[in-house]
């Protein structure tokens, strides 16, 4: 009898990476929509688009410290034949006619009377009592922002769906939003599964391992927008497992295993979401996260991750980050920017399987090209040094046999990084 | 007699973008460590250097699920001729000698026994009662995670000063940390001074400008891991500027104002600091970002940045990010990534000054060679657009009079931005 049918569950067929994210993709969605204040949206996604509420600025207003003139009246004057200006006051006559040449103080940011159209600056005339001279012309429309210059009243200033910058806020504070729609964010409840796993506070037998993943997953829930809560350590039993998912399923939108969904005797994740749920795909051709399965309890979308720490962080970023940010309601499905590089060297690859290789990005001394990127030692995936050299990772797709020195490839990265 | 004395205070002397850097960066410093749990280090900065507690993996583990053996053992073996090997308990018999020939089934993370070096892989051996015959060879470390591959005892994971990534937390749960050392956050407050300011949730009359700054300057501050307060909006009356950073500093580490630091006659921001402390520089000479002034009341720092939201913005980048990331620990001095590009156009400067040029970043078609940093059309420092179409910045030094077309420059970017 073959050791592996009396052993060891094979997984049946592997799902392509593809087909498995598809398969997420369909079943989840934004949870719903939320006003909140202003100084809250550090972090949060646009819940629907939004219209300037009105023209900023709202008025024609002074660029610059200086004299409001209808710039017409200014032409032709120079320091050597300066033209004098009557001052009038601010709050006194608004009426300016075409020759009457009369000149109002303003500060920057202040309305220009509605008749005038350009302002000197204050260094370009002299205060001569009630009259000012000027000694250079200033076109109509210089010095002087217009009303709707910045943004016009109806325009789309931030679209649902993207990440509030600081840049957003400005816009939207200034057109008057005191409270903005964002999307809701997923309560992502964390679980490690296994025997031989026990938490960081406990000491720690022989045999034993501390648990790393539920912080480290904790973390880049964060890092994309969901609460994490961490539930702790599960044992491999079944039971145990099925009693953990019901507490969580109540007060949590997304469930994140990790360990249990390998092909060993003891994995018995899959079995429980098949048990409770459906389960959805089971076994990825990928490398690493190969061990990833997925489904649903209560409809709730329930991420079976691989025990092993770098498994379980790539299959994190390749099937977890795009549910979170389909259900933060965000378009792209990537975190962090991809980089353009050269590869450094030839990656073989397996045809039919989609590989995520890890890579370091380095310049060239005199930066002048693109980076190269160097594929980063592994040494397994239970070793996390690996990922703590990567500076993100290059995709060799199911159709490739693996890239060629020299190619250049899209790194996703792991980070905002500098390179250097 | 000359207006400008008259109506105006000019800047006597504008100080240099370094220097003012250095004054500010020699008056702050970070204001503690404090331990906290594990779960709640994202984005915190370590508060020491953290070593390693134990070696990772602790035990010499099974890096696939298969059989542990004596690799020696298996040497010569192979489909034609398999070597049979004798199955023993795990936790029973634990003497292996050379030549007895004895396997242990090994699930992944397994421990293997002592006396084993290699795990020769489950689709590698067959199974036949009590024993196994193995096909192919493993040499000694073969499907082994040895003791301190990852982390070795005493190594360093983490540096003093260095944002902790979800790797580094996996790293240091997995050798045993749930607290961790981090630099305290200061809290931030921020003040927004004008009399044509008003709050968004005002109604808004003729000539007034809703505060923008105040939360575009908190979204700034939480973005490099401070905690805003914002005091709000405040007249440009001495006596209320001053009542109002009383107030403000009994609970915060900085204090940040915009607005009231230009050479305006109600530019009361650096006398105030002036009269309550030590007003260190006021105008430096850049652009935009010229009227910025800093001090120090109470020992705590105190910004003033320009009213303009551009300006604001530009003089966050430059000199409160620096600041803050020195009071959070940090040794780099800006928050985000910086990235090499050449400049599409010639950009004219003026010597002794330092411009802060907006650009946005564009890859021509092919995507080999380094991106475009294409200038943005900014329409002046009021114009809140001109950063919203921005990835980042140039910077022009003093001792050039510009950039030629075509240059490598570095982009210090906004965000950490896809650049497709």
């Amino acid at each position: 009898m073959d050791s592996r049918k009396e052993n060891f569950h094979v997984f049946k067929s592997l799902i392509t990476y593809n087909d498995a994210v598809e398969e997420i993709l369909e079943k989840v969605d934004i949870l719903g929509v939320e006003e909140i204040f202003l100084e809250k949206c550090f972090a949060r996604i646009a819940g629907r688009d939004l219209e300037a509420k009105m023209d900023v600025p709202t008025f024609d207003r002074a660029a610059m410290d200086g004299f409001a003139v209808v710039g017409e009246e200014t032409f032709g004057t120079s320091t050597q034949a300066p033209i004098t200006f009557r001052l009038t006051k601010k709050g006194g006559k608004k009426i300016f006619k075409m020759g009457e040449k009369l000149a109002v103080e303003v500060m920057t940011g202040a309305p220009i009377p509605r008749e005038t159209n350009a302002v000197v600056r204050v260094e370009n005339a002299k205060r001569i009592g009630e009259t000012i001279e000027i000694y250079r012309q200033v076109i109509p429309g210089e010095n002087v922002s217009t009303r709707g210059e910045d943004v016009k009243k109806g325009e789309l200033v931030v679209l649902k769906g993207k990440r509030i910058k600081a840049t957003d806020i400005a816009i939207l504070a200034a057109c008057g939003y005191y409270k903005v729609p964002v999307m809701t964010l997923p309560k992502v409840a964390i679980l490690s599964t296994g025997n031989e796993i026990v938490p960081p506070y406990m000491i720690l037998e022989f045999g034993k391992v501390y648990d790393s993943n539920s912080y480290a997953i904790a973390f880049l829930v964060e890092e994309c927008g969901g609460i994490p809560v961490i539930f702790g350590v599960v044992s491999e039993e079944k039971d145990d497992i099925m009693s953990a998912i019901i507490k969580a399923i109540k007060t949590s939108d997304v469930i994140i295993t990790s360990g249990g969904t390998s092909v060993g005797k003891k994995d018995t994740v899959p079995e429980v979401i098949n048990e409770m749920g459906e389960l959805l795909f089971r076994g990825v051709n990928i490398k690493p996260g190969k061990p990833t399965c997925f489904g649903l309890i209560n409809n709730k979308p329930v991420f079976g991750l691989p025990g092993f720490p770098v498994s379980a962080m790539i299959s994190f970023e390749a099937f977890v980050i795009p549910a979170l940010l389909k259900i933060l309601g965000v378009k792209e499905r990537r975190l962090w920017p991809k980089i353009y590089a050269k590869i450094s060297r030839n990656i073989p690859s397996v045809l039919g399987r989609r590989d995520f290789v890890r890579v370091k990005l380095e310049y060239e001394e005199n930066r002048s090209n693109l980076p190269y990127a160097i594929p980063v030692r592994t040494g397994g995936a239970g070793i996390i040094s690996s990922m703590r050299t990567a500076n993100g990772y290059v995709i060799i797709p199911e159709n490739l046999e693996g890239i060629t020195e020299g190619n250049v490839v899209e790194v996703y990265t792991f980070n905002p990084i500098t390179i250097c």
